[in-house]
């Protein structure tokens, strides 16, 4: 694939993630009649499946990453460049925040907003950390042991992992970031974003630690 | 397979979907006591997993396009003749009316009505062009790269698009005509139609048009 | 396999099917506050992904009937003979019914019941002829064209059939007698259970003919 | 694999599906606005698809078990030693004791808790007889004929019997003592345990013998 088609592919995939994401929290919030667990089964639904459907389009194109988080642990592991990092995590910024303001348009909210909704305490810190700690982990074993399936394996992770943290699982700082564009139910208050960000940074690097031991192989 | 037997299962299939569409829509609003997002998950589930029964189902005998703008599409990518696709065309809108009535039936409501659903604003338009592009897309990209897994992608993305669509995502000219004939859940007013078809044409253009590109083999 | 094995098979897997169905729809009502499609979700979530689990683990067994009309329509192709198929009818039955009572002893309701439910209305008789056309013909073409997906073809049809059906898809008539031995959820009253019977018959029959004729090899 | 990575796997996978299980209980039933069936389906939806991930990520290193039942068949069916079992067993317990400790600090709960929440009477500890026979008979009926669909039919099992038996199926010794840990959704009082666990044991054993004899292969 020539470079050009794979920025453009992570840049249009991080944009109708987003717009998943966005959208199907604010029809939440808009049927629940009031009830934030029926909001979040539907945004949850949404989310899991476009997942698996949007690394299924992108990812023989792009690796489908999405996500800063995923590309920075391709870096590490020498599986992509420097310079295309780069170019991978301009594009999935720009299209998070496309994506983003696609969502209002289509809903008729005004484009630009700013989240007031605050997200703080270590708690949500630890549960960014746990969130993508657990993806990181189940990308790198998924794809060692049984590589098609990947893409579900991400899907059913994500669709889990919306309930199973605090946080309701961000997991990816360019989706962080852009959902602090959004004061609808998938806002949050760009005070509360580094700590997201702190959490999902630790959370990468400690799961290829401890998933670089266990997956690698035994001595001969 | 003999003509005969595609265009029936193009008939019967998209019958089918109108059903499921159509009942599942009643049922969940009968049952639901007045909250709409309980409904629509019950209305998302059956057509997502009918989706990929469907598609299995009739897959093999006709493509099981189920849409105009699927055919439309393969007929500007010349996989299908103009003739046949008048064929499937007639038979797609022939089905989905079809489908409404006999859902009508089953659920004791009277056969015939008109929807006075208005589904007004260009964000409705928006939002079908991009429903529509998407599936374009996911049907394009997913066919090339992993054709067994089409008709689960199919099912889970319009199981996601009902959610993060503003529209709830018809995507579908022929589903969209019928569907101003059931006073129901699933209904549209006629006056609404015309904007949703602009929609869907558009985004199915558009799709044809960036996924060529970004589907394209790169020269040797 | 020896004959005793899929008689047990086939008896021990309906029982199984009765469990989950009755079961769920005994949890759904209790917990959903008296909101029918919040227990519908529930009965259909366990009842679509049990479907699916006890085909695999029955499946390579008894081929997984665990019902009548399938058995039937086995039959009248000449894939099973008439007297294995008086064994499995009968198994059918009777583990339906011992399933109906397992699922009253866990819940610690009373083991013995009759529904006071009447599902009457030749809307409903409708629904139940859709029902079974539709999972007959899902039986035959997915195993037909792609044999491994059938159990999940099976399971998602359900699913879907649980809600785009007036009746809630019974489709099954060891399970339709059983359910009148139960006055929870998914009870039926007897008096409505030869309406449900015939419905039932009657679109086996009819998805027998219209599939056997879409899925014909064409003559050479 | 060395026994160092086996035994981690199995302490880090049950400690993530305690995280799972008690993390999405307490996001149910702090959203679900007083509705447990509500909080039921979103505790469901992220078990299962939970178990499927951790299953496809830990399986290939451990087996995955996670549960001390499952372990104990492994030995009676000499698949495994008994030194490597009480590592398996003791790496269980303390990983699912961990993890629910892991889910309180997310949520920002006191940590150390104790559950009041009785789960008395016969029927429970019937639910859990047949709750742990169904999944000792999926694991080996599945294992058997089509392995590599066995975890998703270990997820698809538990989405189903969370709600068909009347104990929303622990059917795990290890997940039972560590769940008396949390007066949480999911926990369970202690007085309420050994019944549970007499249960499984009594339901993992007769799976045993039932599908052993099932799955055995004819006589030549």
């Amino acid at each position: 694939m020539t470079m050009a088609r794979r920025i453009v592919a992570e840049g249009l995939g991080t944009l109708l993630l987003l717009v998943v994401v966005v959208g199907s929290g604010v029809m939440g919030a808009r049927l629940a009649g009031g009830n934030d667990a029926i909001a979040l089964l539907g945004n949850t639904l949404s989310t899991g499946a476009g997942l698996v459907v949007l690394i299924h389009v992108f990812g023989p194109i792009s690796g489908a990453h999405f996500n800063p988080a995923v590309t920075l642990v391709a870096v590490l592991r020498r599986e992509l460049g420097a310079a295309d990092a780069l170019g991978y995590g301009a594009a999935q910024v720009i299209g998070a925040v496309l994506g983003v303001w696609l969502a209002h348009a289509m809903f008729a909210e005004p484009v630009l907003q700013v989240s007031a909704h605050v997200r703080g305490g270590w708690g949500q810190g630890l549960a960014e950390l746990v969130a993508t700690f657990g993806l990181i982990g189940t990308i790198l074993a998924v794809s060692k042991h049984r590589g098609e399936f990947t893409p579900v394996a991400v899907g059913l992770y994500i669709t889990s992992a919306y309930w199973f943290t605090a946080s309701t699982s961000f997991a990816n700082p360019a989706v962080t970031l852009a959902r602090g564009l959004t004061d609808t139910f998938a806002g949050i208050a760009p005070a509360s974003i580094p700590l997201f960000i702190a959490g999902q940074l630790a959370g990468a690097l400690i799961a290829l630690a401890v998933f670089g031991w266990l997956l690698a192989e035994d001595p001969a």
